[in-house]
């Protein structure tokens, strides 16, 4: 297969893909379990099928399309997850699943035997936006979200994810940690758009994790007394708006000094009305550094200015990325492309996860023009695509088919 | 009918209410034109019905229940408004619209032969909750709020005020001034439970209004840049949250150093995701004070800090309530109770809007032993409550059965 004919497929995936869950508001709306998810779902299993992979949906709602035999034992699984923030891109996300299948696709027409399974994986709800924990379906499959905790997640209609599962014809009995899976892999790889302007800067058009930064959610429950907006004076008022206030500036301030990021980009204020003083502010923390104690230490002082203890929605301490797999991966890409950047990342992804189940996973990542993502403007040029999916097939042959 | 009977009415009357728009996080929601709001009018329509009073609902959504002839002019109308904030009391509203028919009752028990026409009254949409616009029945009645505007409102799922009135059976062409209307009226009296702690500080059960503080809303659409929370230098961003707690924090000083309140009680941020630097934060201003200067003094603080032009969605200039109107109010409430406390309010209501189109309008307030309203904790007591009915009735019964 040579690269127009590669590009061709890839326009081909990609144009199935571009009306799937658009936001009305811009950018796509691909959450957990809704419409668009599902139907991005289906496309994975067709996919899947036209390639005679075997489709496998774990306990925790993640798809395996396996090439070879699932049972026989260190796999190595290439892929990314579905789903999106509100307003998202197109990339984060797809661009791993779609340049996955491709890979396969490559490796074929090179007549590539493989030496030990392969299988093409879509996790499940890797942004968390629906139900607040990034990641929920990695985490779940190692055991790192214990289920009854899952089930118990709600969305801000109320629907928890158990009833999400079961509308969607799932048992939300099944959910759970996947043992049997976690033990058939023997390497992960993830293919990504940058989320950062690294490899714009340095005109590379691919590039290789070396670490995940220390990051998590927090949730502050701020709650005052709430009352009438004309009547009440300011000295009667318990306005958890002002809390807010104070904690959102607290965090950027501490974030600052500590070298890390702080964010709060989710707030939600009851009854939301105009005319009264808030009952309610719940507001989430976004915070991430280099060191683990960086973040704890944003987290504190933020609880200090809110005065009220933090929930911790989810939390990953930093991961080093697997050394002797990461060099297998550099020495591919550097063959290809001469050159390669290794970048530490401060965003979360489900080869974060897989390494604390004691699955060495890797992840190549895709230069980024704009350098925005989780936003409409996150972009990846068609021949850094291409390139990327070429690059991974690399990657996947020295792993599997020597 | 004695006060054990009365009571009894108010009782039965009371119970046919409670069990509408139960809000599942507490209090009441009862937005203009949903469900729960629509089933208040049909039960005010069963009330009218009941009495032999005639329906009519004018071009602006507002319902009257006519005792005598419409068309006669000089009419005494009495009422207030069905519809809640989010998460509202039972009182805010109702109680004024009940209060309306029972002293109707206790007229026609009196042998009441009315010399004018009486009118019982629900305003629409008083609260603005659903759309935005406080009081929009009656600014639209008065022709204060331009239809087109009106129609082209959106509440928070995108609908706007036509399609809601289109949905529950109106025509949206309709909506506009109805001078018949208010060229008819000749007084309005609204009971309403009290706004805060005037009465019960007092230790009375009832209390006149002398004027409405200015008051308004405005709207700070604040624009970001959307990106990824966790690979977005501080340095490199432009948040719009931050922007947002400023504005809040400006809003309360600027309240404080101006004698008057600001309360921000509604955010609404774009695409509201934890791991995503905001696009956009929508913050709702409300802002009065005895003075007019002073609020506009403190919005164009607000503005100045925000760097944003505010976008007025409501704005009622200081109102003294008719003064000769006022004087027969109290000589019979005085006459019932011995004293009767005269307030002003900073609390907006329709009976600050009729006067701005020359209806004299007068306002009765029922004590609150809690001081709190907009919220489930608002109560008042059912003595209270029946001595209301009964002021209103002798309030009634002086201009309109001598």
């Amino acid at each position: 297969m040579d690269e127009g004919e590669l590009g061709r497929h890839l326009d081909r995936m990609w144009a199935a893909l571009e009306d799937v869950g658009r936001d009305p508001r811009g950018g796509y709306r691909r959450l957990a379990y809704t419409a668009p998810e599902l139907t991005l779902r289906e496309w994975f299993g067709g996919e899947a099928a036209a390639r005679g992979l075997d489709l496998h949906e774990d306990r925790a709602g993640n798809l395996w399309a396996w090439w070879g035999d699932a049972s026989a034992g260190d796999a190595v699984a290439v892929g990314s997850h579905l789903d999106s923030v509100r307003q998202g891109g197109a990339f984060d996300g797809p661009l791993g699943v779609t340049s996955a299948l491709l890979a396969v696709d490559v490796l074929r027409a090179r007549g590539c035997r493989p030496s030990r399974p392969v299988a093409v994986v879509a996790f499940a709800d890797e942004e968390g936006s629906r139900f607040g924990v990034a990641c929920a379906g990695s985490r779940l499959l190692t055991g790192q979200l214990d289920p009854d905790r899952a089930r118990a997640l709600v969305d801000d209609d109320g629907v928890t994810l158990a009833e999400a599962l079961r509308s969607s014809g799932r048992d939300p009995d099944d959910l759970g940690a996947d043992p049997d899976v976690v033990s058939a892999l023997g390497a992960y790889v993830e293919l990504h758009v940058e989320q950062g302007r690294g490899l714009v800067d340095l005109g590379a058009p691919l590039g290789v994790a070396s670490a995940i930064r220390a990051h998590g959610r927090w949730r502050f429950d701020l709650l005052g007394t709430p009352d009438h907006a004309g009547t009440t004076r300011l000295a009667d008022r318990d306005d958890p708006m002002l809390t807010h206030a104070r904690l959102v500036l607290a965090a950027r301030e501490a974030a600052g000094g500590r070298g890390g990021v702080a964010t709060v980009g989710r707030v939600q204020a009851r009854p939301n009305t105009v005319n009264a003083i808030a009952s309610e502010v719940r507001t989430w923390l976004d915070a991430r550094a280099d060191r683990e104690p960086d973040v704890r230490a944003i987290v504190a002082e933020v609880a200090r200015v809110a005065g009220v203890e933090p929930i911790e929605e989810s939390w990953t301490p930093r991961v080093e990325l697997d050394a002797a797999l990461r060099e297998r991966v550099e020495e591919r890409l550097v063959a290809r492309l001469g050159a390669v950047p290794v970048l530490a990342t401060g965003a979360g992804h489900d080869a974060g996860i897989l390494p604390l189940a004691g699955v060495p996973s890797a992840m190549l990542f895709v230069r980024n023009p704009t350098g925005i993502s989780h936003a409409p403007a996150e972009h990846a040029e068609r021949d850094d695509c291409v390139t990327g999916v070429l690059g991974l097939a690399d990657v996947l042959e020295e792993l599997a088919c020597r």
